[in-house]
């Protein structure tokens, strides 16, 4: 059984082949950390600033079932504040995050498509429409007609000077949606985090990981907030009240 | 039931009175975004000092109980990896992280005690010794005679600009400590912290939320390394050969 | 290293010394079966049928905050209902259940004390009442006067045969309480099997793990309704309709 | 919003149309209220035995992912035991588990085949022999020849009343996975299990959820020999030393 994450002894600490007292503490932000400790080395200038970005977005949406379970944690379990945190990362599961991964495959899909990114798209946009089902990455159900965070991700993006073609492969899936669909469908947050991942080659099963770091935060957030402005006996009326008992549903 | 963390319209989705599209994305880092989340306003850049460094010193610390539960995890159900990171997340605790509360405390009755710190230092080492009690932040079962994180953490600080009054009261207090038992004792890396989060007023409870919201990032490193080069059926091997039987403990 | 639960060879399984197959499937209860993996031996006739009387009183409750937060993440991650009860387990701490263990040490004080139970139980009644603490076991939110699951556990504890005299020092206790308050407070569920409990000599600590069995049943409950009939994404929008943004609190 | 689960009122706990303190405490035992609350009516005679079978069955399989996983959290969060509890039920995963899931799902389509179930038996034998692929319910690394488990598990169900269909299938489908491999393969406990449980017509998501019942009970032992006897540090160390470091994986 090997590592290539960390060794130690008496008087040093190796992460990654670097000096942690050295090299890293106090000279390496968080972010190029958690990048060295997960991709085995630091980043570019550009790779930094995509996981930064994806980190800020996707930091905090208000409400949402993974806050509420963290909330409900922390009120019952207030002396086990780890308890909120892990209660709430285990909603980053198939029916909101996953969507990153499927959206990341098929871009992947797109751009190395033998037939070329634009009969690809049009393609898969028909495939989808067919099939009436959703494609990853594209619709919000508050955020209409469009995004507001998608075009500042993908200005970000470039910026930070990303080769652009699985931004670009969004895009003209997106003008191929929007044709056979017959009206506009946002590409959205999830869409745009899939394509910029992407453009650094991200591996699809990382994605979830980065959305957990970022709603670690989040929630200890929200944890701290419970915490000195109760909200969860609140919350528990309100749903005990709006349950309907029935004998048979 | 009100909140002021976040809120959000058809166009606009605010956190902290902030826009997130204007104001954060592209234009803050990870620590300051997480930051900003859980203290309510922008760090200063003492304070985001402080945080980058804690966040990179208690990242990884090799295959410890937290790391051995996530990858026992991560074999077992690797289509859910939020679960691994959640189940070592559960390992922050009274045991590893708890003590840094604890010396936290410590501390804030050190630098507040109406007899001043060093007769306060000099009684508080002289307690913990009559009752053989462990003193929070102090002792390494490793890194002898000196943590060698411990001088490098006050270093980053005092170029940070911290006050440094906490910092003081746990070298006196080390002084005392030595003193006392006739012996060096180290002041370790959870006590070292504890001293510099106190040096930029971060209340005991959050401690233990940025130990998880590092831990998170070191977690998915070690998920990513499992998946890619599996250490899980060996461990389960060497453990389940190494516990022997008895009909009676 | 050692463990006396379980070992096994090429052709037979061993738990607590009896063999799985021929002496336990087929010819014991869950309810036997887990008091022999906890406690190490069968239960008698009196501890089977306090046990069972526990974990059925413990299951269900409604929508508890556990029950909310395992409904949360079953939305999320229908793909791994272990998470969602896991992440209702983690409700089981200090504020609903820690209180089973809180009443259990409180009884076994008044039982052993030297001045004997009456004189234990007024002097306890009259401590809290002076510091205006809630006494734990006492008082319910709802069930008023009185909680209607007390007195059926306290019979079942009888005709299973126990030995009384935790149950007689809690209604000792109830009596001086209700005297001290000059009005009758319950002595709730919780209290009433932190006697029985108490009757069979079960350690407080394990208190918290037949909660945990107990409610990992009714959890399971709760997420086959929730992907049968969902009401997950209704108690998302009402509690994001319920809950106010405010630029300070 | 409706819940057909639970309600309650000033004097009366309702659970599944059913008085709890009338009908329930002292009145049933753990399976039977298990299975009212997850499957919404009291089982027959035949359905209770499988339950017990089931989860006395699944509750310990000694030093398992789950248990070591249990035992970490444990020792880093003593305070905690319901985290410890909640580690080990996230290892009910797709890798050991999830295999029941998938052996039931092809039972079902055994006894469905429109050709028989002998033909199914015999085409399903040869699509995974020709993919090369593992056949759920098939196998075991240590029971060899035989899993000392399933010709019990077999005994009881039919002991217990079961029409015995899809049992019958499995031991179809044995016979000609033997042919086709030219070697005996058992028929594993996971096997077994999904065959009994098909045979009461247990809906194939609900087996995780039993799974996670039961484990809960086997971990609760693990945590109270863990508090007692800890082997936690022991493995840590173990695990520390053979785990080596490369710079490169």
């Amino acid at each position: 059984m090997k590592t290539a994450i960390a060794t130690h002894d008496n008087d040093t600490i190796t992460i990654r082949g670097r000096n942690l007292v050295e090299e890293l503490i106090g000279k390496v932000t968080f972010t190029e950390m958690a990048f060295l400790q997960i991709r085995g080395r630091m980043p570019t200038a550009t790779e930094k600033a995509i996981w930064d970005m994806v980190l800020v977005t996707l930091m905090e949406h208000g409400f949402t079932p993974s806050v509420i379970a963290t909330r409900m944690i922390a009120m019952s379990s207030p002396e086990a504040s780890q308890s909120a945190v892990a209660a709430g990362i285990l909603a980053v599961g198939s029916q909101f995050v996953g969507t990153t991964e499927l959206a990341a495959e098929l871009l992947e899909k797109l751009v190395s498509d033998p037939e070329g990114i634009e009969a690809a798209a049009l393609r898969t946009a028909k495939e989808y429409r067919a099939a009436k089902r959703a494609l990853p990455g594209f619709g919000h159900h508050l955020h209409k007609p469009d995004d507001p965070r998608t075009p500042r991700i993908f200005e970000v993006a470039h910026e930070a000077g990303v080769p652009g073609q699985h931004i670009e492969a969004l895009q003209i899936l997106s003008k191929h949606v929007d044709a056979v669909s017959g009206r506009h469908i946002t590409i959205n947050a999830t869409g745009a985090i899939a394509a910029v991942l992407c453009e650094i080659e991200t591996p699809p099963q990382l994605m979830r990981g980065l959305s957990v770091i970022s709603r670690a935060a989040g929630l200890v957030g929200h944890i701290e907030e419970e915490r000195a402005h109760p909200t969860g006996r609140g919350l528990w009326d309100l749903v005990e009240h709006s349950v309907e008992y029935t004998e048979q549903l």
